[in-house]
């Protein structure tokens, strides 16, 4: 283990935030690395971690589908790292994916983690692109939960997130007679259009965007939300019969303790409208059959490929931050290693 | 035509309501019985008008599944009659439904409405009973809508109401493990307990129900939701797993301009719930299997029988006011012509 340091930084919850995220949630602590491991695991040097707006839901202790994280407890989180300490089965070398936390190195059992092979040409930071958990949730979203016809109208909120971007474009490939996104700013919209290949892009800061989005888009059939609060509200006063809300995540909720409250929901009654959560784990058994599909649409380049990369396990809580504020465009993802550097 | 008087009673919309209906909102007028009628006419003399608390929606000029009643129109409702004056296949005396409006006299086509058999012992009433609107409301919500299986946890709320009432029994019926309903009152909870066969039931009224029900309904499968709100928003903190909630309507909602925003629909998503608005017509073409089976258990008394009776067309907005303040039990109809009287 000559190049395993005796140390290394990692970021535990110090606090539970009541609505963002402060200096005071996080704490980082430096740690020694585990020098003897058991039987059944590896230590895996964390290269990149993955980073999600759903995190934030794991930070309070309200019920949900799974415990929060604790108090004192690493901040969880999926990741991509490198076999630096082999077990039975997995050598040093070995790339593999798994829940490492925010942390550079990562003490795991075999079994909790899942080799990776990364395609000549490619990066291991596409573990987290087309195929991964936001490409697998958009997918699932549009095609199981939201049931899209083709020549529906599809609505995307966070469109130029990292599951919104995928639900945008699955929408096309899918015959959406119209896929319309809404997103935060000038930049994102740019985004949208460009890169993403929607019809109609909205930037929801506009002081007029919802009179154009009347007059525009008409009336919904999908609407594939990963923002909640005004805009789920909005939305709901322009359904069709029989719309469908696929309520993949609800942004503007998780920061703030006087959440806004909904109050359109009595025209999924009148319109006969459904408004359904999910988790994109609810769909595990087709997983195979989803990523073949989504894999040939990127090679294809239908779906986008856009990445907001931070450097540094320091850099975490920031990271996270830039999600809630809207600083990033694409999946965030950080490059916590000097060796994932060259990763892009 | 020697029994039919020249002049009649009848109410319009004379302004749209903007929280609750006051005394302005209808206009009572008093106006000619045509004699005159066009070949493919009747006129039916109304007895029973059929009360529902939807009808608050019919007032206000939003987008809905159906146009609003329009200023200077005769209020909108589903009523039984008499035909007075026959056409080419209804003959005078052949008792009728249909949609007659708030008044004593309707001319209607004949295509417009439908014959009506009394069986022996029967009663005109029994027209809005378990085989009506909110017997098939409550019938589709529960099996199609709801999926209810036995074993589950279904609560409802407005149980003591017409829809809610039925929605319960049908619970039982269809086997869930714990019935729940939630009502305003202890009249009415006893009411839930004695005559429904729920086996738990909440006056949302008291202050500590919300505590007892966490602890003794624990979590919940299906939610058959008639009132919105707060009630609403408590229930989404409680469900199971794909958990699915029935937003029959949301009567908490009708009469304010400033309605109570939902805040836990993030929920939906933590735990892959559903949040589904219908409308019973959305099933009509199943409606005669639906009839048969809702008869077939009335007969084996395992619905409730419970009317709110209010007397002469003069009450008609009281009656409807009772709805909404909660002054019913059960299904409010209004006998409209003295003959109806004798109808219980």
């Amino acid at each position: 283990m000559s190049n395993i340091p005796n140390e290394q930084t990692r970021w535990v919850l110090a606090e539970r935030p009541v609505a963002e995220p402060t200096d005071a949630t996080f704490r980082k602590e430096t740690v020694p690395i585990p020098h003897s491991l058991a039987d059944d695991e590896v230590l895996v040097r964390v290269d990149i971690t993955s980073l999600e707006a759903a995190m934030r839901g794991w930070l309070t202790d309200f019920r949900s589908y799974r415990a929060p994280v604790q108090i004192g407890e690493v901040m969880r989180s999926a990741g991509v790292g490198e076999v630096v300490k082999g077990g039975k089965t997995l050598k040093v070398g070995d790339l593999v994916s798994g829940g490492f936390g925010w942390q550079e190195y990562a003490v795991v059992k075999e079994s909790a983690v899942q080799k990776v092979d990364i395609p000549p040409g490619g990066s291991p930071i596409d573990e987290f692109g087309a195929t991964g958990t936001n490409g697998l949730a958009a997918y699932f979203g549009i095609t199981t939960v939201g049931q899209l016809k083709p020549g529906e109208t599809l609505v995307v909120s966070g469109a130029a997130g990292a599951t919104g971007s995928f639900a945008a474009a699955i929408g096309k490939i899918k015959g959406a007679g119209k896929v319309v996104g809404i997103a935060g700013g000038p930049d994102k919209v740019k985004f949208l259009k460009e890169e993403v290949g929607v019809d109609l892009a909205y930037d929801y800061k506009s002081a007029d965007w919802k009179e154009k989005f009347i007059e525009e888009v008409g009336l919904v059939d999908v609407f594939f939300d990963n923002v909640g609060g005004e805009i789920l509200d909005f939305v709901l006063s322009r359904i069709r019969r029989f719309a469908r809300i696929v309520e993949s995540g609800a942004i503007s909720t998780y920061n703030t303790s006087e959440p806004y409250g909904i109050k359109n929901y009595p025209q999924l009654t009148k319109f006969s409208a459904t408004l359904q959560g999910y988790i994109f784990l609810d769909y595990a058994s087709e997983f195979p059959a989803a990523k073949k599909e989504l894999a040939q649409w990127a090679a294809e380049g239908k779906l986008p490929r856009k990445f907001h990369i931070v450097d540094g396990v320091d850099a975490l809580p920031k990271a996270l931050g830039d999600i809630f504020s809207g600083a990033n465009t694409g999946k965030t993802v950080v490059r916590v290693s000097k060796e994932a550097l060259r990763f892009n």
